[in-house]
């Protein structure tokens, strides 16, 4: 028996308050040896322009319309969408109420970030990715406006290790007359948290809307105040931070927000808010792609306030208002471009778990470089042929 | 509009009961073209003893220890255990109560299904079943008589898609001083239901410790009353139904379980349960094998009373008796040996997502013979060299 507990060392778990799940954490298991199968790495793609590709601007899509040119974004709705628009049959009383049936209605987007075939999230400009976050900001205006509709989930999907075989950058959104099981269960968690008058609010954290206290600003407020070397901040700017949350089920979780007021959705963000919001996502996708010289595969999803979307920039005493916004990057990876993390057997069955800590993960992103690992090269290709 | 609700046609969710999360089942999407990446399919190995394999009789684990010989199944300690052994060292106050530390004490097993390292549940007789089932019995048991442990989760993880690159049959058990998440949520919800005066309870159904209702002898219950053509059930014997439940996240997921009466842990089963449990166990994996013709991945999972165990055959009423014994198994693969699904994009940040409806994945798993694919093919074989 150790005389101290070593959070490096010692078999614990940690709660996520978001979502009421524990997660197991094996710190001493970092030195097993790999036995586990390896992924064949995507190489990065070298085309700017792929004929084949369906959302490259002119080609043709699987539903059989075609791209126009664009030099932006392009949104198109998905030809094989999982909901579609109402108004739907009602559903049948339940034959026992263990089986009930709930109609969804909606519609799904697909968004081009670029037309380039080869470029991603952090290979994009800051203006560039400032145009797929006013993208973002107007569909879900529109869906948020159409009849109906309750959730606005907007969602990237990056890289053939997660069945997205497309390198061609882009994203969905999926609007839904429901809110999704994460979502509503994250919106009670900050819920119960701005209405508990025991929660541990923190002296100088922003306060959410009708001055409660709000989980998220709380959580952040209290990160930011971490010594860095000691904690789980990856990078931050003037409006976001990026930290592998105390919580994180994938090695290299990440949690993006803003931390220095309650923001409810991307539709309430300010210019010079838009702007650091692309910064940072360019900032964290290229740590990422550098963590294994790679292009990095993850899924990513924004969650904010249900529908109705409230446009003006002040926190109303609206129950959605206490969405406070934020993205989750969910990467598979784990040791290497090749050795990924399965969640199956005890994970799937009991709990999930990890080997390598938050603070680990953290400490690795935050050594990364900014610069892209590709941009490197290039430059040294082109200093090598200069010098001949 | 259609007129009228077709659950096979109409985009809906349905409510995991035994979690509180929901799926989305969008059955209109089947028809849709398949552009994700494919697997390479596992060839089913075809040597009862591989030299190199760190499960075979005789041979050396990675901890440096060697397997005896042995003749049935074999149960050693995982070299690489997720946790430990207690005492270990209190943890110290949180920071901040959102971010919290217990320290999680118990040990892993690991336990060979058989000496031959080319079979597999599906390729074992009913009698070495049962042997595993006692096992299984007796690691719960003995695990379970430990100071501290709450939780004994035994689990089988198959396949190399799902992580696991030695087809040796193996699952393992892992034992924990907490209830993990999901069995916990789980027993949250047969608590309820037991309690809440308002539950549906079926007429005819078995019941609970104290003749309280319960979620799953009512959900069983009714399952077993439907139609087959219209149902969930995939195969049922004396005590034993295997069925694709109406909630079902994967495509051609299981859940079995005893239906006859309410039975809370392995601990409590009779001979004959036992028995009927083995025949099952081989017919579910037998036509999960030839849906394919494949060695079927999947991870498994035993979900039961937490310890203490009981071991009288006898309901009583204690609060841990809520639980009705049940397996989960929860396969990757979606159309064939080399396309799985991947829970990703809207699925990691929104909700479960399914195209194939359960009632059809049901249909599919009724239709597979219990006739081993490779059986069939040895006989063909030796019936071609006898006619030569
Ligand atoms: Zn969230
Ligand atoms: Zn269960």
């Amino acid at each position: 028996m150790a005389a101290e507990f070593d959070p490096s060392e010692h078999p614990h778990r940690r709660l996520n308050p978001l979502t009421g799940d524990y997660i197991l954490v094996s710190p001493h298991r970092t030195r097993r040896p790999w036995q586990g199968q390896t992924e064949s790495a995507q190489p990065p793609s070298k085309i700017q322009y792929d004929p084949a590709c369906y959302l490259c601007p002119g080609n043709a899509r699987a539903g059989g319309k075609r791209n126009p040119p664009f030099t932006d974004t392009l949104t198109f709705e998905n030809d094989f969408a999982a909901v579609l628009p109402g108004p739907s049959p009602a559903a049948p009383p339940a034959p026992h109420p263990l089986l009930s049936t709930e109609p969804v209605e909606g519609g799904c987007d697909v968004i081009i970030f670029h037309p380039k075939h080869d470029l991603t999230l952090a290979r994009l400009g800051q203006e560039e990715i400032v145009k797929v976050i006013e993208e973002w900001v107007g569909i879900y205006l529109r869906r948020g406006r159409q009849p109906g509709i309750r959730y606005v989930q907007i969602f990237e999907n990056k890289g053939s290790i997660m069945g997205c075989s497309n390198p061609h950058p882009h994203g969905q959104v999926w609007s839904l007359s429901t809110i999704p099981t994460l979502p509503a269960t994250e919106l009670s968690s900050l819920t119960r948290y701005a209405t508990d008058p025991s929660s541990p609010a923190m002296d100088g954290a922003p306060r959410g809307p009708g001055g409660k206290p709000c989980l998220l600003c709380d959580y952040v407020h209290f990160e930011v105040g971490v010594a860095e070397a000691e904690g789980r901040v990856v990078v931050k700017n003037e409006h976001w931070v990026a930290l592998v949350p105390w919580w994180a089920t994938w090695p290299f979780e990440i949690m993006l927000l803003p931390y220095h007021r309650h923001i409810s959705s991307i539709a309430r963000l300010a210019p010079e808010e838009k702007a650091s919001f692309a910064s940072i996502l360019g900032a964290v996708t290229r740590r990422y792609d550098n963590l294994f010289s790679c292009s990095f595969a993850y899924s990513m999803g924004i969650h904010q306030r249900p529908i109705p979307p409230v446009i003006d920039n002040t926190a109303d005493d609206d129950e959605n208002d206490i969405a406070h916004l934020h993205l989750h990057f969910t990467p598979p990876l784990l040791r290497s471009a090749t050795v990924r993390k399965f969640l199956v057997g005890f994970e799937l069955m009991a709990e999930a778990q990890r080997d390598l800590t938050p603070e680990q993960a953290a400490t690795r992103l935050r050594a990364c470089s900014e610069v892209h690992y590709l941009d490197i090269m290039e430059a040294e290709e082109a200093k090598q042929a200069g010098s001949n």
